[in-house]
């Protein structure tokens, strides 16, 4: 290696390991909001679960999802090799795709820690406390890392020219889609459907929590995007530039939308609106123009509001978060806008038609979304036959910090009786 | 380009980047700190009021106001090419400004974003929403971008040597005398002056979090200053030394002014002094000493003081948070004090005397602020003529989330009547 | 200096910049760790104590500690020159330990003031201000310096092969010592004991800005270790992996642990066990493999609980925060533990058998311990015989946000009576 490439790898492996330390931090963002945007009685548990996502896929995606993901290949749907002994994939040089692979590790790890942390916010205030670090669990070992070969491995999906960038759909919607089943399985929440089942609204008790979850989101999502290079070049500040100007539009959208709807423009519909831009151009951030980013921005506004509507009124599924809408609803619609606004020159390069490509991006997401829908409702299903997915109504008017674990978030606030 | 050559680039972009997507998460710092030091009740408007000061400011700069600020100069007075179409001011190789265009976007994006969020904390608990959605546009649009062209680009201060490293002038005394115009034109707060027009204060409603707010405003300023060297150099260090010094001196000076003046150390007070020390040490912090930087703290201590007091006592104008004081205040001053303060070595390189180098920065200080005040006079005055700047009284006694967006930010905790 | 190693260079300031800003961001972690997990009547307070101790720590350690830390050794015990005028330390190019000073003294700075702020949390709720800011100046005047030079810079410690890569020594047990004896004299909270002398909770008032002061730890402690190389290398990827393996595998082992000994998993302690398992690994991050890191991060999950309810329920010495347990216990033992797990062959690189390199492990900790504990003695003792180290109790029991500063933290809250 001559002496300038040796800089350049170190260049790359601090870019990379920035990225991974932003996504990392995607964490505290997504407690927050999930947080905020639910109620005081269960702030505890909510931001427990938040924890243990991130710890259980971390011991379990080293241990056995990294094998899974990046493991020697079989028939382009899984790795075999690797398990329990993760760093034994690297080479003679301690190097895998081109980085060392402690920090292709790191990177990966905090990926799909993100990926489990989505649901937590769509089955808040009445799942279990054990039964959810099952779950935990489980998409960590082999719903994420399945999908994320597909896609970012040596898969089928990559084989075929599926394009997703840093994860709208292998992040976002995987765990978006795990986040439907699993709010759709443990039902509603007391009192969010009347006896018509006409949909009530259930404030979150702390909004700035639950913006400052989402600034923190915005900003750690750069280091998601802009990190997804897992090198320093040329285009970091056009992907910087392509997440923000989505981001920004859906934004506006979505406050223009509500205020037109509602009469007044709704703050936490407007936050999600930010999260549905980001989600939504996450796939595409690295090969569409600022102006295409823009299109996406608004089309994500509209879906997202579009989403909370459909799950409210029409599935009946309560998500309090929004995070259906959001990750799993942007993150579909955005990996398939990829197909719509992708620059020319970049199908040129690919030797693909628009429409060639349009028909992957179609087939990726219909896929991934069979796969981990069926995994989901299978594993969601078992549990909630078995030892059981929901809290007693008892402990879901109570609040799940008390029964669960014994403690109040708020212990010197005065609080609502009917918290 | 040799090899080293293209690595150095490539670091400088990845340097660059880092700068922006902390100044980004400064937005993050400014909701809250404006949030904690005001009322419960208007929690959510003001957390709405920064996240589109962002939204909007990242819209039209990248439609309008980069092409004011970077286009083809026009009489040292302003850009005028690139509207609609920015990208378009890059190079052949995509490089504007000796980085490629992407990345000085989104460094300059995040720069303009935080002036117009400078203004928000105080017209804080009176503002309509609607109206000040407008203001926030504008900024972006014709204020930030023309006396950023002027000091930042090819403009007239550029050319005859003023010197404002990272923009104690060009951001924080931009939001800041648009800060104050506001404030003056959408007057006090109800409760705010007795009726002998003694001030009365109105203790903000979440300390903590507007301490985190500080925080987080002190860590993203390691890369507001460092990051505008916007490259790897070998004074980033000296940058962050100058940049901590002058934050901790003004941070004790105001702890110690408050002590002997109030009786016992003032909370939020010593908070706007940290504020004070970073905004007065930013146009100065490449080339002062660290010594100096420390008289640069001392001397933004008093004057964050005298500025919180005279507006109160003395102007009878109300700025909840303290923002005049902070931005306008120590951003003129610490411009003015780099021509104190400059090292020798420095003005020999340039060629100047310390005199003339302290009237050029008198002059650039004098001329921005003369340009925005009339624009924001201007602005300001035909807003509340037209559609009117401020609440009703019912409103802005109830709070402004109530009316203005039908919600509570505290849905689930008691608070007091009179909020 | 060929050009790919000016190169280098201007990575190595980037990536040590990096780690320096992170770690200051730690400030707000901690800040919000004590404040959340201890009562609202003093959270600003317990704020400003946080503040006061990174704004004395930067500027005692800019005037005096450096000199004594990296200043010309005498006895291998203690720096002698440099006092107030740490630049004169350079070499002629302006380089110090390999890098350009100031970049070196930021990270440095950062560093002494994690020392420092580790103390308040452990005194929290009954320590007088005034007294509080006397200590703080102390420890970075002349505790944390002195053995920072044995450990790192040309030390006895240092010169005989003792191994603290980021600071588990150096820095969380020298301040978890002073928090230990300083909680000692100023004795516990009224109503932490009751008459029988058993230990009574005092629940923490909100555990949602704790959790988000965890998180941010867990971010800024990437910088912290993986900063800790002071330039970009190819193990910075393995730092960051043993860092989170330990830290994930001590929250799940306090996790069950509480969840077996008192019924329901432990909120507060689970995050304490995070802040364990970092802790813990932090002095052998880069000589541990990552299974050796889970193996560490399990014993820290252990010696947290276990000294927690030493001195609760043994030493009756009322820690509000936990913070001995985490920064004296845990830096302590993963110092240790750091001489049974180092990898062989970086034994075999240091030729040492593991018995010395132990032996010395345990030098070090017991040598560092003995002289911080004597000095904080010394001083916390003088401090209570003359100004007085603890408020009244009237003060106690109205907080100490009234009396000290005047304010309340949540103005707009209704709090219970008994706070």
């Amino acid at each position: 290696m001559s002496s300038e490439a040796a800089v350049e790898l170190l260049l790359n492996i601090v870019w990379t390991c920035l990225g991974a330390f932003l996504v990392f931090f995607m964490q505290a963002g997504f407690a927050l909001v999930e947080t905020g945007f639910t109620r005081a009685k269960n702030a505890g548990n909510i931001t427990m679960k938040n924890l243990m996502d991130f710890v259980l896929g971390s011991i379990f995606f080293f241990i056995i999802g990294f094998a899974i993901m990046f493991g020697k290949d079989a028939g382009g749907f899984i790795g075999t090799t690797g398990f329990f002994s993760t760093y034994g994939l690297a080479d003679a040089d301690g190097m895998f795709h081109g980085l060392p692979i402690g920090v292709f590790m790191i990177f990966h790890t905090v990926f799909c820690a993100t990926a489990a942390t989505i649901v937590s916010g769509a089955m808040a205030e009445r799942t279990k406390f054990s039964t959810y670090l099952i779950y935990s669990a489980a998409i960590s070992i082999f719903i994420y890392p399945v999908t994320g070969h597909w896609i970012w491995s040596d898969g089928w999906l990559s084989g075929i020219g599926f394009h997703d960038f840093a994860g709208s759909t292998a992040v976002h919607m995987v765990g978006g889609v795990c986040a439907f089943v699993g709010a759709a399985i443990v039902g509603p929440r007391i009192g969010k459907f009347d006896k018509n089942k006409k949909p009530q609204a259930i404030p979150g008790h702390n909004i700035v929590i639950g913006a400052l979850g989402v600034f923190i989101l915005w900003f750690c999502w750069f280091g998601f995007n802009c990190g997804s290079t897992t090198g320093a070049a040329t285009n970091l500040g056009d992907i910087a530039m392509t997440t923000n100007l989505a981001a920004v539009v859906a934004t506006v959208t979505v406050l223009f939308i509500t205020w037109f709807r509602y009469g007044k423009p709704d703050v936490s519909m407007t936050l999600n609106g930010t999260l549905a831009g980001l989600v939504a151009i996450t796939a595409g951030c690295d090969v569409v123009s600022p102006y295409a980013a823009m299109a996406i921005g608004l089309i994500a506004g509209f879906i997202v509001v579009i989403i909370v509507e459909l799950l409210d009124k029409v599935l009946k599924v309560d998500d309090p978060v929004g995070a259906v809408a959001v990750h799993c609803g942007c993150g579909a619609m955005g990996t398939i806008l990829t197909g719509v606004f992708v620059k020319g020159s970049v199908l040129a390069d690919w030797g693909m038609s628009r429409l060639q490509f349009f028909g992957i991006q179609v087939l990726g997401v219909v896929s991934v979304m069979a796969y981990v829908g069926v995994c989901a409702f299978i594993l969601f299903t078992i549990l909630n036959k078995t030892i059981g997915l929901r809290v007693s109504a008892e402990e879901e008017i109570d609040g799940l910090d008390m029964h669960e674990h014994g403690m109040s978030a708020y212990a010197n606030f005065r609080l609502y009786d009917d918290r």
